[in-house]
């Protein structure tokens, strides 16, 4: 592998991020403004706009989400930063992700001191239907697509054969789940911010209440189980396997290294960076694992010269329960095939070992998907920070990883970070 | 201004495009591998393909118009790319040059050495309608689009402005059309690559085979005039003001610049970049100039430490005429209010004193959006290495600019181009 080395250095001085959610009437640009004030907040010693040099905004489908495109420099009238340059990125789901490697990049590259990376999406106005649809155009139009594959089939593809190789059953699928809505009941910002059991109890009481026969699930297994209350999606992938359709947006602010203690005391630097494409799924040899996320991943560990094993947390792609367990294993937390035994043995869950999806991931936070891998950062900031409150991991967390894909992995983009 | 430097120099070692046109059935990532065989192929001391560390592409709507998204990682495997990190870039109109910066920028940053820089559109399979629609979600969905404004009518707009201001008639505008068709004439890769005298006498044989009534034409001028074969589109905006809907893509190879004589004796180097970005046209103090171009062309000048003086020659955004007009005034070839006259006196003609759109321009050539802004690099990479053929400008060629617009001036993108 080629060593790749950034030509100046780069740090997060602030990180912010709208509440995820459905939210009728309400543009992508408002909720740029809400992640924007979000993280001005955050900057400790606070900043001039007029600082900022330029903006990167990670958008998957404004044209078909909201009827709107050039969505880039429309943020920088709206934000009040009027003239900068500013460039949508588009990768599908790591568009968000592939917007903060081209902030990396920028200041890396000696044209700008000051980045604004955003990531917005705003899906929950076309009706499921047509937003699944609109998902649909991050698969390949000429073989995919017509053969009646959508991202939930496309998972579930890879879940059979995972489960299949190793044995495995949808509990490893269903530890995920209780999981990342454990550690989202812990996040004011998500979008399904509640525990497994909660739901439980709300869905019965909400029975109680209209005078249904009131549901009689001894365990979340039960609940699980129920073809009612999870229904299928595409086996073996059930409705809480999945991410919601979320609307939200996510805001980090970069700088070149060297000036970040006029921002804060508290950096956190971008000492890795990795991305990666692949061919869509039907032509890989191994569907069980994401060769993009390895390339990507070995390429951020090679530069930050870390080792997965020094990572303290790492947030990752989960928009299906599936896709967590197998990228646990391509940035190389877990070998082959022991990512979903792990949740189960509460290895990757917060106070863990290797916690895994601390904010409650795409799966209980909730997937705009180009804010997605922008939140991630947010995360990881507010966890390096000792700023993330209940949910907070501890002191001694020092890296932390964020692992962003668009598609099935034709685009993986892995980050590390660092708190010194 | 704040004076930007990039952090390693850049050169652009290769460059190619597919004919532009109209083409059913042929998708992007079929013109792509066009554009990148002629590239291939003008790459003097041949390259191999592994070299290649990265892949931006440029593209305004895919996804309107043939279905398809995430199309950066698609291109990686159907160019034989495979794994290679691959980023879309959306900037509307600006799309290519945009991706033209960031693979300038990427190289800078220090991560890539070589980069593969690609701009697609496939726009003809909708009906025109439908195509205009997806071209005007670049405006502003908020305050534009729903008071009926298109592009032909905000163009139409500026131009009204323009014309009443300097107390010019359309005179000025047909110069450019009149311009850019000679230039194109000479384009082998131009969609209407014909002469306007060339188009007249032509229309004139059709209606003489089909019996019908032959139009009796003294002048361009009276051809211009007649609504039927120039009908008014948006005043004072005719037919033939307008560039097409076409298909096509372009893609040139950058790469480091200390490493560009292993790939050529006569590499471009790309010495300025420039990109700024502004509101929609309601909001703007002066309709008549574009203001992020300005800034845009200020950086990039500042960049390259030249003046608009030395430029030898630029392709600009006539995505109207009335667009050339105002770039040509933006870039600093002309004072404000002398760039129509200018084409009128031919001074921007291929032999005059400040040649403009030697390539036919957007208007003649063609303009699939996002590959016109890496298409305009193409042509000045001909220039510059006097490889244009009959439409060369001559051997003192020695510093091009590109200028490539999106929306109506919500994204500028400027580049100079120098061959040492």
């Amino acid at each position: 592998m080629k060593e790749r080395k950034l030509g100046r250095g780069v740090a997060m001085v602030g990180a912010g991020m709208s509440t995820f959610g459905a939210f009728a009437g309400i543009s992508t640009r408002d909720l740029l403004a809400d992640a924007y004030r979000d993280m001005i907040a955050t900057v400790d010693r606070g900043f001039d706009p007029n600082e900022i040099d330029g903006l990167y905004i990670g958008n998957f489908s404004s044209e078909l989400f909201e009827g709107q495109g050039h969505t880039a420099p429309i943020m920088t009238e709206w934000l009040g930063l009027a003239h900068r340059p500013a460039t949508r990125v588009e990768n599908a789901c790591a568009s968000g992700g592939t917007a903060l490697r081209q902030g990396v990049m920028a200041i890396a590259s000696g044209l700008y001191d000051v980045v604004l990376v955003g990531g917005i999406e705003k899906m929950s106005d076309l009706p499921i239907e047509r937003a699944t649809d609109a998902l649909a155009t991050a698969g390949d139009k000429l073989f995919e697509i017509p053969s009646g594959f959508t991202f939930p089939a496309f998972y579930a593809t890879m879940a059979s054969a995972y489960l299949d190789r190793y044995g495995l059953g949808a509990e490893v699928l269903r530890a995920v789940a209780v999981k990342n809505h454990e550690n989202g009941a812990l996040n004011p910002k998500a979008h399904f911010g509640q525990r497994i059991a909660d739901v439980m109890a709300s869905k019965k009481a909400a029975a109680a209440k209209k005078g249904k026969p009131v549901p009689q699930w001894k365990d979340i297994e039960e609940f699980f189980a129920d073809d009612r209350a999870n229904p299928m999606i595409a086996w073996p992938l059930r409705l809480f396997d999945c991410s919601p359709v979320s609307d939200g947006a996510a805001c980090v602010l970069l700088v070149r290294e060297d000036l970040a203690l006029q921002f804060t005391d508290t950096p956190i630097r971008i000492i890795g960076t990795g991305q990666a494409s692949d061919g869509a799924l039907h032509g890989r040899p191994d569907i069980t694992t994401v060769t993009s996320a390895r390339i990507a991943a070995g390429e951020a560990y090679a530069m930050a010269h870390v080792t997965p094993e020094e990572i303290s947390l790492a947030e990752v792609h989960d928009c299906f329960t599936i896709a967590e367990i197998v990228a646990t294993e391509d940035i190389g937390f877990f070998e082959a095939g022991k990512g979903g035994v792990a949740a189960i043995d509460g290895v990757t869950s917060r106070l863990g070992a290797r916690p895994v999806n601390t904010s409650g991931g795409l799966k209980s936070k909730g997937h705009p998907v180009g804010a997605s891998g922008v939140a991630q950062a947010v995360e990881i900031w507010k966890q390096l920070r000792q700023e993330a409150g209940p949910r907070g991991i501890g002191a001694n967390a020092r890296l932390g990883l964020t692992h962003n894909v668009g598609g099935t992995g034709q685009t993986s983009v892995v980050h590390i970070f660092e708190r010194r």
